[in-house]
């Protein structure tokens, strides 16, 4: 890997889907009202990964092997959905 | 609210610094490498917040608020960070 050669990274974004009761966003939203932070009306809490792929990996390849570990590895179908973005 | 009228959206991503081991991240690696995805040379796990905002904040008071939510509420400076957008 070159000094110019950046790793390829994949930023995964997971949430539960909208039609399941988020507690924890919830909680937060709660507290944020008691610490005198009117403006926000609601909160959803999700995770967050990032994903650094080898150099070697072409744009498509690295597109479906990212999707493949974001719906099998990542989320929970049953309850969470993801969205991702890859950047070079 | 008119149907024409979506409120205002924050998404704030908060981060382990690069300084500090993420366990968490680690775990998650290596059982990638055990699932034979071996295109996957490292991962970092953070939190993502969806913050829904009052329509009636204006884009430079919902960015200073949101700022300030971020940085006292949602990251531990001592380890963490966060970077964030608007969306309106």
């Amino acid at each position: 890997m070159s000094l110019y050669n950046f790793p390829m990274k994949a930023h995964v974004y997971v949430t539960l889907k909208r039609t399941v009761l988020d507690a924890q966003g919830q909680t937060i939203a709660n507290s944020l009202r008691r610490l005198h932070h009117p403006a926000v009306t609601d909160v959803r809490q999700g995770k967050y990964f990032v994903l650094t792929l080898e150099d070697s990996l072409a744009h498509d390849a690295a597109k479906s092997e990212v999707e493949r570990i974001a719906s099998e590895v990542l989320t929970n179908p049953v309850i969470e959905e993801f969205t991702y973005t890859l950047e070079n």
